[in-house]
């Protein structure tokens, strides 16, 4: 049996003009910015006076990811089209990739197989700008805050406690820690500082859970940038950037609308990493969806500990937003794999390992359900190897947490084979309570914030705290900054911040080594094991094999 | 007697479909990919199958630039519209702005009261995304080649002779000079580095004179990036990055469509610096306005001895272009201020002053007429303070030069204030004699070629070189690299390379301080004087008055 490719797949695809997708949701020609034939933006304002639709929001989130490979962006695509296979009319809220995974070791990420969002290679590389934007809009405060110390220092700022750091889209070690203002006087005032990556910085924060484009303008003038040398904080409206900084995303403020091979209305807008960042796509797209659509289908980045958690904690803590059902995503490959199958040998059946990975997907619906109160269904993103044994081990553990499970076909058969995961799903919204709840107060201390997450969600003993991250935590509850959602940046791989630890580890503990505050975004970032900002290349970066043809055509984005 | 501002003017200006402004010069619907509803990019393979118009190339350059303004922006827009005012079918060809000098000190560049081209605030912020993408494809090889250092460094570069350099689309001077690489040892291999400002960047440079895809491709990899530690020179394609470079620019290498306010057709389309870098747009968009064109409507940047001295040398000669005649743009306040009046002063008549500044005028009108051989029209861009007699004065030097002079109201009257102007450029492209040739032979030693054009077009008595352009000269003559033409990076105030030196300094001395080679773009760059390819803001960035508000509408721009 042979396979086309996701890129032979994608590229043979016929898209309909974007006009058309846009019309599928009431909008009409004049409300739609087109960019290109098969992608525009859409102005809020506009597409919010449309009559209001049923506005379900359905999770896809997953187990903690593995080489192996989930598909949870492939299932969230498949599940919309298949929602509108069964007659609902289903619209979809996707994060834009970032540049730094597809040059890296990822490739392209716009799902797989029959269930992808299209045109896959604009969606891959730049699509409307929006991550250009919102470097753009990180940098110039950069900028405007070195000059001004450079010009006089008005302000006071302590060059040695700036706290705003430079962005590039680009996984590039090399920046991570510079020394810069080196050379002549004239070439600013020398010191420590260093990159992050795009989807690190907190203005993608801002954009993603900014209201509209006056909320994201008062919300970048809330970013703490620096503190004087009197131990003052210097805020963004300070330095007067948080105008031109919203100038720069006034368009990129606005949804993308693009289409899936079947031709759902997908907004793919926005963009951070779950790891790093809060892991969502923008609060303004996921309401569009829900305003336009009876169906809202949206995922939040790597595994639920991540992606999930942060979606509810932070997403719909602040945007007042309540998910009707979550799907989680599991593969019986990477269930294998986290029960200590090697790579090469996940296409054997092993009932043993599978049943040794399970916990890793049964702790994660314990967390839907149980810590955040939610109708859950699990979806099995099928794979030939599977077979029928491990399929029913997985079936029967979850029938104990009372959880359905759906076999979805979709890489294959796109929205006809998630058929049966559609009706799942609008069963446990119709007929399953919902009783959603935080992780945590708000109002609690960080300490106690933390501690909430890493018990109640990654299953840890208890939280260590570093020196640097107790007075970093001391320092912002004397500037009454404390009182917001925590985003733990923490390995993907492991529900504990050691990324070895597969499958259910136990009696772990969670080191935070560094605490800040994205006061602009609303939140505190606390830092946990090793992880970094600013990822690398690896050996032999995904970039080699890219290419582009005399006509035009992407070779190798897969 | 009171004016409205540009942004008034421009805010005010109903535009026409984009769709409507392309079928002006024969492309339908299909043929273009809209950008919202006023910006359009063009596939050149499709546009250049339409017929061949007359496609008549008129260059619009000026004296060099002052504080009091010259306009040839608006003077190259005006005379386009004014141009289809005489009924002849104009198309114009512009660069883009960069992000630095609207947030830095200029605000907006787009011309000035009614020639305008617009959008005015998305042609001034990214526009289509362009510089974004430029920037990209520099980082992606800067990133892949520190990788290469990192991960075994198989191809023995050395780090303290790396040549290629980050860059930023921002004035930020505290990146000119950095050390990167800090840190852990996974953290890159420590080295000095620095930032310049995209439109120094040498993928700026390739991306304008390139001819299509494949030939941007072929540049990219020979862009020389390092050097080995035996001396031997490592090429982009060493690193195979060219491929995904290439793929990054894609959609950038079409030429963007706009419109003037009269709704001439604009190709805006690349835009490096005329100073740090060669100051035209690109040659795909210059080569699309001749072929639609019957007049092709150019700019280049700052005066004519930086923007069209490259402009013929350069761009010319690599893609075989002919210009049918010049036009040199000047001001009275302008031509005083470089006779010695204080920027205050301007408005009074000053008959001493103006005839001190006009050998400035004089002298750029020689160098087009007599070393690059062109029929040339001069264009006085008239103010309301300009008096009959300092008129009188520029027409009567003019004329022992044998040149036409024009005065031009396109600011306030737009293409009809600029009729005069178009039918004396028709007249002199019709009539007068052109023997179009270079400065100098490409195939001189490095140093002839930097002394034909000090000598020739500054006017200079020598050239001094610094030991260590001595030492890259050499080097670039071992490796072959030197039989290219030269870009020379020099202050844009003066004719010298020391911007004190107003009007037409004499009995000067050039003094170059360092040599590279932008093999991919096909040039040697010259560093004259203190020129940096990285500008810091200034006290009081243009940055703090933009700002935009609750319905998307951009304030401060101008």
């Amino acid at each position: 049996m042979s396979f086309k490719t996701d890129a032979e797949i994608a590229q043979s695809s016929v898209m309909r003009p974007i006009g058309e997708i846009a019309s599928l949701v009431g909008l009409n020609a004049a409300d739609i910015e087109p960019y290109g034939h098969y992608k525009a933006k859409i102005d809020p304002a506009a597409a919010f006076k449309l009559p209001k639709k049923q506005g379900r929001l359905i999770l896809v989130t997953a187990i903690n990811p593995t080489p192996a490979g989930e598909g949870k962006t492939t299932v969230t695509i498949g599940l919309a089209d298949a929602l509108r296979h069964i007659g609902k009319e289903s619209v979809i809220a996707l994060r834009e990739p970032s540049l730094g995974p597809v040059f890296g070791i990822k490739g392209g990420a716009a799902g797989g197989g029959y269930s992808q969002v299209l045109p896959m290679e604009d969606i891959n590389l730049h699509f409307t700008g929006d991550f250009h934007a919102i470097s753009a809009a990180n940098n110039l405060l950069a900028a405007m805050l070195d000059n001004h110390i450079y010009q006089g220092n008005a302000l006071d700022i302590d060059p040695k406690r700036v706290l705003w750091r430079r962005v590039v889209d680009m996984n590039d070690r090399q920046l991570r820690n510079i020394i810069d203002g080196m050379g002549k006087p004239v070439d600013g005032v020398m010191r420590a500082d260093g990159f992050d990556i795009t989807v690190a910085s907190e203005v993608m924060a801002v954009f993603c859970l900014a209201k509209d484009i006056s909320d994201l303008k008062e919300r970048l003038g809330n970013i703490l940038v620096a503190y004087a040398k009197d131990g003052s904080a210097v805020y963004a409206r300070d330095l007067k950037a948080h105008g031109a900084m919203a100038a720069l995303l006034k368009d990129a403020v606005k949804p993308n609308l693009v289409q899936t091979i079947a031709g759902t209305p997908a907004f793919v807008h926005g963009g951070p990493f779950a790891n790093i960042a809060h892991g969502c796509n923008s609060v303004i797209a996921t309401r569009l969806a829900k305003h336009l659509g009876d169906y809202a289908v949206t995922e939040a980045g790597f595994g639920a500990d991540l992606g999930a958690e942060k979606f509810c904690d932070i997403k719909c803590r602040l945007a007042q937003l309540q998910p009707d059902a979550a799907v989680v995503v599991a593969t019986v490959r990477a269930l294998k794999y986290n029960g200590g199958v090697a790579r090469a040998d996940l296409g054997e059946e092993n009932l043993d390992a599978l049943a040794k990975g399970l916990p890793n997907l049964l702790k994660h619906i314990g967390n839907m359900k149980n810590v955040f109160g939610l109708p859950v269904v699990v979806a099995v993103n099928r794979f030939v190897s599977d077979t029928d044994a491990e399929l029913n081990l997985i079936q029967t553990a979850c029938a104990e947490y009372g959880v359905e499970v759906s076999l979805a076909e979709v890489w294959g058969k796109g929205g006809a084979g998630g058929a049966d995961l559609a009706q799942k799903v609008v069963n446990a919204v119709e007929t399953q309570p919902n009783t959603f709840q935080f992780a945590y107060d708000a109002a609690d201390t960080i300490p106690n914030k933390i501690r909430a997450i890493a018990q109640k969600i990654y299953g840890a003993a208890d939280v260590d705290f570093s020196t640097e991250a107790l007075a970093e935590i001391a320092s912002l509850e004397k500037l009454g900054l404390d009182k917001l959602p925590v985003c733990m940046a923490k390995t993907q791989y492991s529900l504990s911040d050691n990324a070895a630890l597969l499958g259910r580890p136990e009696g772990f503990r969670i080191n935070v080594r560094g605490i800040t505050v994205s006061n602009g975004a609303g939140f505190i970032v606390a830092l946990c094991g090793n992880m970094m900002k600013m990822p690398g290349l690896p050996k032999v970066p995904a970039a080699e094999k890219i290419d582009v043809d005399g006509n035009g055509v992407i070779h190798g984005l897969f």
